[in-house]
């Protein structure tokens, strides 16, 4: 009689959002990036992804997967790419211990939550691939470290790479290859500079205009300013990213940030034909941080965007009524603020007219902060019966 | 008795409108640029500057300039060159024939008459300090050539050194630290490829955030894609537009001017803080102009924009219809259209939000063509009392 138990573990996993910009494969299929990165990791109370991976022989006879109770194509090489190498793993430990419940051969149930729109430019593929990967790597048991995991995690999505990482991750570029030594690090945990808030500024809902894939393999192709940005700008940030880091310097933080989202979008308008995720919304956000830090007399606030016109604004908690507490009282109707209590404050000294383009281009604003990792977690969104839950 | 006769002399002047761009200068005294340039001498007929240069005893005792019934400051460093170095020139002259009259050392009366908006991204400067450098050089009958000239125009606006030639005209950025081998000249006359038009959609007429020399030597000093901009890829894009130009090649001619467009663009966006010109309806003007040559099945029409949002697009004549003409029928309630006898035609093989953006943020449309350099004429705006001709 064939076992017909249902084995299941689930994780949630964050969403980082890179300081120094991921913008370029060297390896398309096994998604090997052009530069190293760095990326903050978000609160998993605000952003996550939770996902429960099961497995059994009553499943199947195909692997699925449920994202926010849609099916998913799970036939692409990227997710076909993480199943077998977790596969893999598995059925090693499987061979060396003989008594294990042969789980690599069964068929795979993954259903997956989001808790924010996909899709949206905020780096849904990211959690999602950190928290397929983390799921399934608890499934199987694998003795597997973050580190070994973010090879597996990078080729469904590179940078989902990081978001098995709390705190400060950066994804070493590597030089194999096979990919081999393309993986993530912990620069720092974020209890090493907990105080690090972030501020979304969330444009549009809207399915983004061109997909990160193809526009990246676009700039790395005809960009003729890109080459000098992966082989000579983003070395230079990282190493001072890296240090900004380690010494929880904003200002150099701050400076590298902005520097390295422009460098990044200014690759993208170089591309023939040219890529646009900034729109006039976005260039107001980079006027109000402009017009903030210009008030402040230092900077205190650093913007930064990714494949998509939603602002990030990364400040420290410290300069929270100058920052979000500022906007807050330009902004107050939009949807979001009421999360965190921030008192709004007056926001006279601030360029009027980009407050109006964000008071009208804006759906909703996020408040978060630096955060953890993937956690573990006993909430399944799979039954005893093997169907997903129903919400 | 002191001579009280009032000498004077006028001319027209053009816009030239670049399709390799200059941005970025090594000496900012003397305006010479990081890279050479190139650019196409607009019709006179439709974009003019219109000088009168006078000289007399009975005027001043200042140098004075009024441009479309204002008076200028003439005091400023680049006024002051031009006037200087046409001084010069003409005292030579005058020390070599005793007989000339003494006009070097009379104050100068400029007037001055723009068809257009000033300063709304029209490249204003450079038809004006061209048509002054042209005039005084027609009231001094300087024997200097227009190379010569641009020399001299250069000191008050780099582009305007352009300005001096009809046709397609190349800026040499030159070597010496005196700046004279940073000449313009002719690459090909109008009539060596007549059937270039250009369309301007004119997005504002507002006056520009930045002005185009901080811009530019902020760019300098912080973007860190710059060098590569006016060492490699400026290099490769000059030589492609001269043999694009020679060969009457449109369709290299448009790849490098889209190209050189975006790159200029991407290093102002490089700049600390970035610099934009492009907005939403800039965007929206390449997205139809890459939707029209999708149609045609080849590249039929070339965006390119200076240091503001209006797009210039150039085409061929033959190509008017599925250019101009498509573009007409999408924004025929816009100004502008009724200076050419160009039919509309149907447009819903165009991008449609990109149309309805373009209809929403223009206010004018101007249809013009490749055209001659500055062209003498005897319509004075100075009266025959001296005095600036009323309108």
């Amino acid at each position: 009689m064939v076992d017909q138990k249902i084995y299941q573990a689930s994780t949630t996993a964050p969403v980082n959002i890179a300081v120094v910009k991921y913008w370029g494969k060297r390896d398309a299929k096994l998604n090997l990036p052009t530069n190293s990165s760095v990326s903050v990791t978000l609160s998993q109370a605000d952003l996550r992804t939770h996902t429960t991976a099961a497995c059994s022989a009553s499943f199947g006879p195909e692997d699925s997967l449920l994202l926010n109770s849609s099916p998913q194509d799970v036939s692409g090489a990227r997710t076909q790419a993480c199943f077998r190498e977790l596969r893999s793993l598995r059925s090693k430990l499987e061979d060396s211990s003989p008594s294990l419940p042969k789980l690599a051969a069964l068929p795979l149930r993954i259903v997956s939550e989001n808790n924010f729109p996909t899709a949206a430019g905020l780096a849904s593929s990211a959690a999602g691939f950190a928290a397929l990967v983390r799921a399934i790597a608890n499934l199987y048991e694998l003795p597997a470290s973050p580190t070994e995991l973010s090879r597996i995690a990078r080729q469904g999505s590179g940078s989902a790479c990081r978001s098995l990482f709390g705190g400060y991750v950066a994804w070493q570029m590597g030089e194999q290859d096979d990919g081999s030594d393309s993986l993530a690090v912990e620069l720092a945990p974020a209890s090493h500079w907990p105080t690090l808030r972030a501020l979304i500024l969330v444009v549009s809902d809207k399915q983004k205009d061109t997909s990160s894939t193809s526009g990246m393999q676009l700039t790395v192709a005809t960009s003729k300013l890109f080459k000098t940005r992966a082989t000579e700008v983003v070395p230079e940030h990282m190493a001072l990213m890296e240090k900004a880091i380690k010494e929880k310097d904003f200002e150099s933080f701050a400076k590298v940030t902005m520097a390295e989202s422009n460098s990044f979008h200014a690759t993208c308008l170089d591309t023939v034909p040219p890529i646009f995720y900034l729109n006039d919304v976005s260039r107001a956000a980079i006027r109000a941080v402009d017009s903030i830090n210009n008030k402040a007399g230092k900077i205190i606030a650093a913007y930064t965007f990714d494949a998509g016109p939603n602002a990030v604004i990364y400040y420290e908690e410290e300069n929270t009524a100058a920052v979000a507490g500022v906007l807050k009282g330009a902004l107050s109707s939009l949807d979001g603020w009421q999360a965190k209590d921030i008192a709004a404050q007056d926001h006279s000294d601030v360029d009027a007219r980009a407050l109006g383009v964000l008071k009208e281009g804006l759906s909703r604003v996020i408040l978060t902060s630096v955060g953890e990792g993937p956690i573990r977690t006993e909430q399944s969104l799979v039954a005893a019966n093997g169907e997903p839950v129903k919400k």
